[in-house]
């Protein structure tokens, strides 16, 4: 655990951040509890720039705020419009299956985005308003693909859909562009292990005033996830049950130190560190998974290793030769692609570290990468562009 | 945050669980975590007291373990019988009756323990075997009473019944003795925050192999809480989604201290800084919440406050003017209650400053005990008996 | 290590200072050490009360200090004037005797304080100023007792004496009044580990103008704790040698948090602790070592046990019996006294913890106290005067 | 502080013994100090094997050590034999003077090591063995350069000459190849914050039964830094004085992760960085200050900059653009050299990281060295010898 890791989330924690995450028991019941959770759920809604909405966070993981979205908006036999285009787009649609909703499920190639024409086709089509829920993936973490939520918003509004619009957010919220209120986001999923940089642990989540009132009326079973209880206890800083005092107020601490650099500094920083590896990746003449710049994440990039390489060897080479850890291909791209994260506090100092140590590793692979190509490719991006 | 918390869990973290829980960043499907998440469910196992089941592990709360419990085990509909008799036995009916299920819901009065008896004999009479699922809260949190589990299965191996048993153990597992195979427990629910003396964050649930058998025909929608994916996937370490790995590390840990100690141990322990304190409260001349000995609570004694004394009043002043958190009286008896935990890591030392603070929190708010007076009980024991 | 101590220091250290000190390494030649060095000697010149002198650190011990102020103001063979009235005093005198050092030693009681009218009648004598130095120790950590600086100061002023004031202020300073320039003390000796609230580690010292000019001709042989290089580099962020980076930082949010409450709300909270231990002693009808009220130390109470007990077999039976530590008894006085050191961050909270403890083992050893009379007086006084 | 640091000490602390030196207070004259005292000073001597000698440990630095070292084992006008061949060097012999021994300096260029055959025929010629003591910096932290001790050693015995061997090991030990026993050396002096791993803030000594024979007679005075105290109440865990506790503590650690990695592994992994290191400087085509490799420190290498460019300016430029602190030049090469330190728990990838960096910062100063050259050619020493 010398090295930074270069995986797309738990991210690397800032000293600052441990130190916040890492208190003494504190009463949640008692006024100190006052000081924590209502900043962080405040700071919260100005990442996710929503002033109408409203922010809770559950203990759990980024897919407790997929189930916390779909379990508060729909009912059971509602139909649910969704895209398998990567391996978070596909679980979240397994999630709906065994919730019993009624999926349309637009698949793409792993590498595309969000098919949003298409989309677009299906509601406009959609005159009768059967479909209630409108899933998005805005960063697919398995390909390395961001995809367009201001278009797909767009889309909607042309088809003059009222579908809810669903956006897992885990991630790119607080690393890369997102706007919940201009894009009309009605309930938008992110976890406390990415652009956050706290350890696991926190789902976090924003609704929309229309997301509040679907609540009203959805009938999928829901306690533990229950927005209702949140959205009553919340504001006298109640929690329905213990909450991970800790991570609140290293979230808190996250968002002030976000606010501090400035929310499009941090966008700008991710941008600048990850054209720093593409620059890599180009220099060893190997493929992006991502299919098209417009697609390229931010914050993740999938890397298309030469037939015959297994990435997943590859990967478990450098943890064990290097102990340093990068993130394997999964689900229909495994062993195909290998993974290098670049979201959190991963300075360039770091990210040259992970560029020189993949490097190496595909050197002992035999893959025929230069050593020191990509180093210097990136070296001389950082140089011109810091 | 100088002082002890006299809360019933959160308890007091100790050092090395401090420690073991706040890690820099560490690959979750690296090999790493084969050293974490195994062993974590082994022990687990062990401080359940089962061979024959398995254990789970979710990011959430103890809520969260409950509502594993029964949308594993049931379906929409089925019939389950709980007592209301505290403010968390009534919160688990309030869940179940979210999910749809059908309660047949027995009253006790808050201060006593569950109801064997009515119980017995509603499960005699169910000859047609309506009631699938039983739900029993071990340790009622709010009222400081200890129910009697193994009398309970005692009645339902009596009537030949065939429901599942589950049980809320929250606030005893690792504290109190708890025999999940002895007592025929189908799923024993607990937190990371209580015996295990770690921070808010995890989900810990024991299942049964006829639990695991339920589990493949259980109807109620499930995903983020779905016993499957974890069971399918924990034997090789891994995980369906970003484990919380800092607590597994400190849960790990905390089995290794708990089993360093012996588990005997830790439970004789707590019941002898239980004894001080209810030694301290008969010296106040105040009543115990519990109605009888046998029903006392080894982790958390609820003291009745004289009439025209606010319980709550008296637990904020302690916090405002002694920056000590002791636990207030929740539900029916909030206001007429005020409680001390007294589990974890908590010593006789320690103890002895609540109970030395209580005393001056009541002078300051009127209540007529002599100053010393509990204190002097406790230290008396402690000295006797240590 | 759960217990809080009750040792005359190191203190427990308040949990915002551990992390202050826990850091990852800094370069202390990096211009970040600018923002801790500097302002941590401008804090302790406030502490200290002096505006025309000046303040060094050392990676050292109290003791440390001590050699400081010895070797840079003071040529063998020098006369010294000194006092032998405990512990800590005396070992100064030795360490001016190992440096060749011309010593004229006051023996006075244990348990007394600084014999300040022998010392005005010595001065007043020596119109020819062979003496060079007058020592005195504040706080007598070993016997609990606190000396008149201010009269020492006037006894010199009265004399017309240009001895240098050297104040081994180690077990008062930032816990009890001390006005360096107020009083004319010359060189002031303090450690990281009192009232500092720190780990022990730093060795710090206020410095005079007139100190600073003896130093240019003083002649005992120094390096390590030269004060040239330290004034000669500090103003620069310079330091001659590696400084103790993560304690430079605790003792600067040590003294953020000082000054955050108020420097003379500190020495009122101090008296006020101090106060409810003494409501204890008094109780339990045994004598304080400090031989009259106006030498009771409001850092420290040694306590006189009765004939026929080892108060060093008592802390050891409290160690062994109770994981919590009091102060053994030093030197003339070992046996006779144990101490509770009630400085730094205690809470009124812990220190009935103390209290008690004491009590127990008192009573474990036969010590005739009522359990609970001294936790009794101590409350009371406590609710009165919080 | 993201980024480790590239200094020769302090190093980059690993995670476990940053938590090693974390402490809540422990009574230093408790039980427990037994656990943490006798081990470290145990481990001290095996890692500076030693068997016939002692170990003692100050609060302090190496400095401290140094004056530790003369302090006790020499009288003022002893002569002693020294050279000065770098800052280090130069600095223990300012310190000589300041305490009145009589200098017999042998001044060697800047990158020579130390001027052994000087030495010799010096030695031989002291027929009358006036001379009481031979200085002798092991590694030249200044300039990179690790002088023979064991050829200092030879010409020694060759001579017949019973001066005592006193060496500055600070940045040679527990990182580079050191035999106290079998070098004859008599008092090896180190701190905690280089080899060590841990922070800055222990003096690490080690004592020759003929430096302890020494200690009688010496007339330098000391009493902080004075081996008679330490050696007489070290064996019970007593301690003359508020001893560093988590520093001893993490002391401990840190022998026990040397230990369990392997003395001599340790000693070849940082041959291994050292000379990845190295590769890339020679890729770079600069020159090493050492002036030939069988000089070349594991620990720390200077680097000669180009002329016109200053190597202040260079460390300078990397600190405040890429947040990476490098060794500027110190004393006679100032501005001529920049250093990279490679000591501790660095990482080849870490190391990576340093060498990109200091490419990039090179480039942006207009030192025409070619990006990813240096990188390249370490990489491919690093895949090739891992």
């Amino acid at each position: 655990m010398t090295n930074p890791v270069f995986i797309p989330g738990p991210t690397n924690i800032p000293e600052r951040i441990r130190k916040a995450c890492d208190m003494p028991t504190l009463d949640h019941r008692s006024t100190a509890f006052k000081e924590i959770l209502p900043p962080a759920l405040a700071g919260v809604k100005r990442i996710l720039k929503t002033e109408t909405g409203e922010a809770v966070i559950f203990p759990g993981s980024g897919t407790g705020g997929w189930e916390a979205a779909i379990s508060n908006c729909l009912s059971p036999g509602d139909k649910v419009l969704a895209s398998d285009f990567g391996m978070f787009s596909r679980k979240w649609i397994d999630m709906c299956n065994r919730h019993g909703l009624d999926l349309q499920v637009v698949t793409a190639p792993w590498g595309q985005g969000l098919p949003v024409d298409d989309f677009a086709t299906i509601l406009a089509a959609d005159t009768t308003h059967e479909i209630k829920a409108v899933l998005a993936t805005h960063n697919e973490t398995a390909t390395g693909v961001r995809s367009d939520i201001a278009a797909l918003r767009a889309a909607m509004d042309a088809a003059g859909h009222p579908a809810l619009l669903l956006v897992d957010g885990v991630s790119s919220i607080a690393s890369m562009d997102f706007r919940m209120d201009e894009w009309g986001v009605d309930v938008a999923v992110t976890g406390s292990q990415k652009g956050f940089m706290l350890p696991a642990g926190l789902a976090i989540v924003g609704i929309s005033q229309k997301a509040i009132s679907a609540m009203e009326t959805a009938k999928l079973p829901r306690f533990y996830f229950d927005f209702r209880d949140m959205l009553a206890m919340n504001p006298s800083a109640g929690y329905p049950y213990t909450p991970s005092v800790g991570l609140l107020n290293g979230l808190k601490t996250a968002i002030d130190m976000l606010e501090a650099e400035g929310l499009e500094n941090v966008f700008a920083r991710h941008a600048y560190i990850a054209e720093g590896v593409r620059a890599a990746v180009r220099a060893w003449h190997l493929p992006i998974c991502a299919a098209s710049p417009d697609l390229y994440s931010d914050t993740v990039t999938a890397i298309v290793v030469p037939n015959g390489i297994d990435g997943n060897a590859l990967v478990a080479h450098a943890e064990t030769r290097y102990d340093t850890s990068f993130g394997a291909g999964l689900g229909d791209v495994a062993g195909k692609v290998f993974r290098i994260g670049h979201l959190g506090v991963l300075t360039e100092v770091q990210a040259l570290a992970g560029i020189a140590t993949a490097e190496m590793a595909m050197a002992d692979m035999g893959i025929g990468v230069t050593p020191g190509a990509g180093t210097a490719a990136a070296q001389t991006y950082f140089c011109k562009n810091g």
